[in-house]
């Protein structure tokens, strides 16, 4: 079957895109000495983890549990502080695969017992994390199994790059004062990866849109619109209103998040269309030239990840073809 | 089970709040004179369609094929422009229920030969819908059983509501001009069954939101905290940045719409905090005031509709207890 003739909005994604993908970030790692371990948040797709880890992933992050539970690696790490309500399903997780979880405050290292756990620094965004060298000793001393420390984000610019590198330091130099022997060095995300150099000491990293890309990598040029392998395929519904077209898909197909930097929802292929705004189900798009009801449009979303959250099924192919489908396995898994 | 016991995040919905706003919506229309006909893409929840058809709603209002195949109501509205591709589904659901489809364009209208239809008239959105009563005749010509007329939204603002009354006049005395009796009349949403008056010569009303309200709701003084059935239990999972709290629940528990007006992701529960940022699993909450690792905090989302959209199950009870839960049996149906 043609992708084209696939009901609409559907998400498609490219085979031979996919791959490449995935064969570059690992051979990139490669060249640069670290290890890959993927967030597979992104594409929550069981059959994609797996070829993660085939292609050298050393496992595999999750931010929730549940997204653990029914996504392959055998080498896990929990990139999110956890509590105590989801301790049992976390060591019920540790019998069969290695597990690690990155933890910033004392009491929640000390409820994790047995596990191993990496320290989170805050490198400079203010969300989660150590604040400062002090800090992350007392947590490491609060760790039952410590294997090292946690960052997020990499960085895009040179002011973040180096303030982060220099706290990276002097936390990894306060923890080995202390007799912490950081083995794990734990860094990520895409945009890093893709065009920042390396913080160093950083041992893996774990970026996750680097699968697919999106509209906002594509405009923080991170990627060409070849490499991004995620496509919603949508259809014209009206053209009531003179010079703007409405699509069959809105915040609950695209989410209702911006491409970072530009402020619309999406990129259109081969149109140089714009959409500023949307609804639950309707996409309002700017058109420069004729549009009519029934045509078929193609749309890189702006933030993949969160497409992808909205959806059960995600077809997949090569060549404009559709070769199945892939059940989005850990969709939903908020818990 | 106390709902505070429910591990986080998670979906709560008051049953008490929850009937009375469905009873006092079905009060309001009788007292205006006009049918109800909710939109059930707020809630997707079968049990929560059905307590509305048992209050007096003459049917449900849907965007999505899809929904109506697993939303009760006899009398279903699809309020949207369908296409060919979608009409075998249409028509098997046809079978079955009575099905109206609203229409803004002659070719959709043809297509849908032996389906009642509804012509779609833009009051000013400018989103969908018919420009003139010029085009809302000759889109009627195009219905093979003509019905009536559907506008969307209802208006909040004066001159808003004095601009769309116009138009419907017009709209409707062009169509009866022409031979057109229009024996319905399909106004929505909730804002405007809310606040403003009614728009005349309508003859039933859309809305979504009231069965829960949102924070949304709440910023348009459209209703009270007390009348938010729907809220998001969270938990503090990180105090490690000064001044904030991170909380367990982000872009892919609430969404990322932002609660209208006011620019936040949603409204605690006692507590005057405020939410200016989220990721996909982290709310950055301002505090005033401590807040612990483990605390739970109850969230009322920025917009109910989109929330309900990303979860399979919602929790519900009285008096802060949980009696039980619901599937989201509509959610993820984008076709």
């Amino acid at each position: 079957m043609d992708a084209l003739d696939l009901d609409t909005p559907a998400l498609y994604v490219d085979l031979d895109v996919l791959e490449r993908n995935i064969a570059r970030m690992q051979e990139q790692c490669r060249a640069w000495g670290v290890a890959l371990r993927p967030h597979v948040k992104t594409h929550k797709i069981p059959e994609i983890a797996q070829m993660q880890l085939d292609a050298g992933a050393i496992g595999i992050t999750v931010a929730k549990v549940g997204e653990a539970e029914v996504l392959p690696g055998d080498d896990v790490l929990v990139a999110y502080p956890l509590l105590k309500a989801k301790l049992p399903r976390l060591r019920d997780l540790a019998k069969r695969r290695r597990v690690k979880v990155a933890v910033d405050s004392a009491p929640v290292a000390r409820d994790l017992e047995g596990i191993e756990t990496l320290v989170e620094i805050d490198v400079g965004v203010g969300r989660t994390g150590a604040q400062s060298p002090e800090q992350a000793v007392e947590i490491a001393k609060a760790c039952s199994d410590f294997q090292g420390i946690f960052y997020w984000p990499s960085w895009l610019d040179e002011a973040g790059f180096q303030t982060a590198c220099a706290k990276i330091d002097s936390v990894l130099d306060a923890l080995a004062a202390a007799g912490f022997e950081a083995k794990i060095v734990s860094g990520g995300s895409t945009p890093g990866a893709a065009k920042t150099p390396l913080i160093p000491r950083t041992t893996e990293i774990r970026p996750g849109t680097y699968v697919f890309y999106d509209a906002s990598s594509l405009a923080a040029k991170l990627c060409s619109e070849a490499d991004c392998a995620l496509r919603v395929l949508t259809t014209v519904v009206s053209t009531a209103v003179p010079s703007q077209c409405v699509i069959d898909a809105g915040s609950k197909t695209f989410s209702s998040d911006q491409t970072v930097g530009v402020g619309t929802f999406g990129h259109f292929i081969g149109h140089r269309w714009t959409m500023r705004k949307l609804n639950e189900e309707h996409g309002y798009v700017e058109i420069d030239g004729p549009a009519k009801v029934g045509d078929k449009v193609w749309v890189v979303p702006s933030h993949c990840c969160a497409t992808v959250n909205l959806h059960d099924e995600i077809w997949y192919g090569r060549d404009g073809r559709v070769d199945g489908s892939w059940k989005v396995a850990a969709r939903g898994r908020v818990r």
